[in-house]
């Protein structure tokens, strides 16, 4: 398996992004992995590392795209960019997958446009996994479409059953619909839309799930706008740290306080691991004629590891083949 | 000042609402409270309570709407129940305030329909008084406008400022509007809308605030709309919880632990509280020719005692009458 990762892209490559794929081929050796960027920077950054050389290549590409630049026309401009030469890379069947940490607006529109959706889907969806006190949700759609249709959100259903079966392992995965009540008639004109006709699709629908009861583990796959997902999905983010950032100030307020919290230290770093995004990959792209996973911006070596193991259950699972034939499929749902 | 409380609202209701009435009665010298519901059930509750006799009264309402009546339905058909008379009161001038733990859709139904909105209002919003690390912030609308439009969320910044003014005397609020990016031009076809306009009105407009902000108090008020509202208060409250269950889980899973825990209890005690509800009163209904508090659900006796304390200051600010005035020399900016 080969999988293309974007050297130059987040707040904290190129160290963490070669880290984190020397870490992964320590410990897959099935997998190859290219190093898409500026040759020299990445070489400097392995220098020194320990690493199966033949497992490791460097495909030079000299852009950047940066945050700030508008997607679609960075993509247009920038040909020779990590995202642009990295995404080509899956699309010419050169690599099985592709990762980037960099931005998100870049990757979905280089993804879009040159690898292409799978027929049938009317958009791609970014995926998140997001930490619950049961294990991960998948949340669909969390940052591609934000004035979201029926039609898509029906969509974004097929795909989150489809990808927590294959990738995660989950035999029948429940599917919510993210809504601020429970009951079946409530919410705003998308979700009430939607309702019914996820009744009728062949997935386990577990109706109406309030974000309240998302971190509890209520459902294994939340249906959703991107900009409901995304808020539900940086709220979780924002409050987790700040409820971090006052558990700290408490906890180091006296010298008492600071002594009894160091033989909790084990207790707290288990605490902490259970919701942090560094061990639950990156977001996949669904919807697509090829693998893609974003990983978060501020990504540690960790993340982009787990990050590449994911792209590789991705591709182990064949997502993209089982979601091709399960769309086709259901063709009579969609379009109405 | 003459504060009504639904005593028949709430999950915990009566036995909290009564205890709440007593406790802010013990407190604020300067109030009558009024429960309304059934008489003898009060009576009973408040029976071996002590408290100032010439300050509490009771009105009876034999009927109890419940979650699961659809609103506008319930409240002309409940002509008699504690919702409909106790908004009543304050249509009616009997009373300054009226609060309840029950019902939301009624509750706002029957604020709506029979207090009515102030002239230039389009939609009354429900706020809610987040907590973040630096203090609350108001989020409006997190219940009341699922499918808003430019015009309300306009209003709905015009309605936290003078909110926060009044009400949490903050001097010039930083108003921002719930995005899934801090760039101008990032967001769904709403937020896309009403960033301009916002520009152009007589507030502290910070501009977007994503949801990972918020927590941290990045603004004193965030402007959206109830659907998004909803989620973002709905899963900061599911991720606070989550994190404690998880936390308490690690903390007591050796004796080590426990005896360790054992010393920084008054530390967890201050962190819970910093994200308590309970402590920070419920969700004023804004936009109404009166004073309308919806208090959380499941609140306890003392989260009925900060609300009813709310409601004061709600009152004591003449929130009306300024949002009136303020509506009333901005009311070329809606209606685009």
């Amino acid at each position: 398996m080969r999988i293309v990762l974007d050297a130059m892209g987040g707040d904290n490559a190129p160290d963490v992004t070669v880290q984190g794929a020397v870490a992964a081929l320590a410990k897959r050796k099935d997998i190859t992995m290219i190093l898409v960027g500026q040759k020299e920077v990445i070489e400097e950054k392995l220098s020194g590392l320990s690493y199966d050389k033949d497992r490791l290549e460097i495909v030079d590409a000299r852009e950047i795209i940066t945050n700030d630049e508008a997607p679609v026309f960075a993509i247009r401009k920038k040909k020779d960019s990590s995202i642009v030469v990295g995404v080509k890379m899956v699309r010419d069947g050169q690599a099985d997958a592709f990762i980037s940490a960099g931005s998100t607006g870049a990757v979905l529109a280089a993804s879009t446009i040159i690898i292409k959706t799978i027929k049938g889907i009317i958009r791609p969806a970014l995926a998140s996994m997001m930490p619950t006190i049961e294990g991960p949700v998948l949340a669909v759609d969390c940052g591609a479409n934000v004035d979201a249709k029926p039609d898509h959100l029906l969509q974004f259903a097929v795909m989150g059953d489809v990808y927590m079966r294959v990738v995660q392992g989950v035999e029948n995965p429940r599917v919510g619909l993210l809504n601020i009540g429970a009951e079946s008639e409530k919410g705003n004109e998308l979700t009430k839309a939607v309702y019914p006709r996820l009744q009728q699709m062949p997935l386990n629908f577990v109706g109406n799930v309030e974000a309240r009861d998302v971190p509890n583990g209520m459902a294994d796959v939340v249906v959703c706008d991107a900009f409901a997902g995304n808020v539900m999905l940086k709220t979780m983010e924002g409050t987790a740290c700040a409820l971090t950032t006052l558990l700290k100030r408490e906890l180091m307020s006296t010298t008492l306080r600071k002594i009894c919290a160091l033989g909790l230290k084990g207790a707290f770093k288990n605490f902490k691991a259970k919701f942090d995004y560094a061990e639950y990959g990156g977001a996949p792209l669904i919807g697509l004629n090829g693998c893609v996973v974003k990983a978060h911006g501020s990504s540690n070596a960790r993340a982009i590891e787990s990050a590449i193991y994911q792209a590789a259950k991705f591709v182990d699972g064949k997502l993209v083949e089982t979601l091709r034939t399960q769309i086709e499929s259901l063709s009579d749902q969609f379009g109405e």
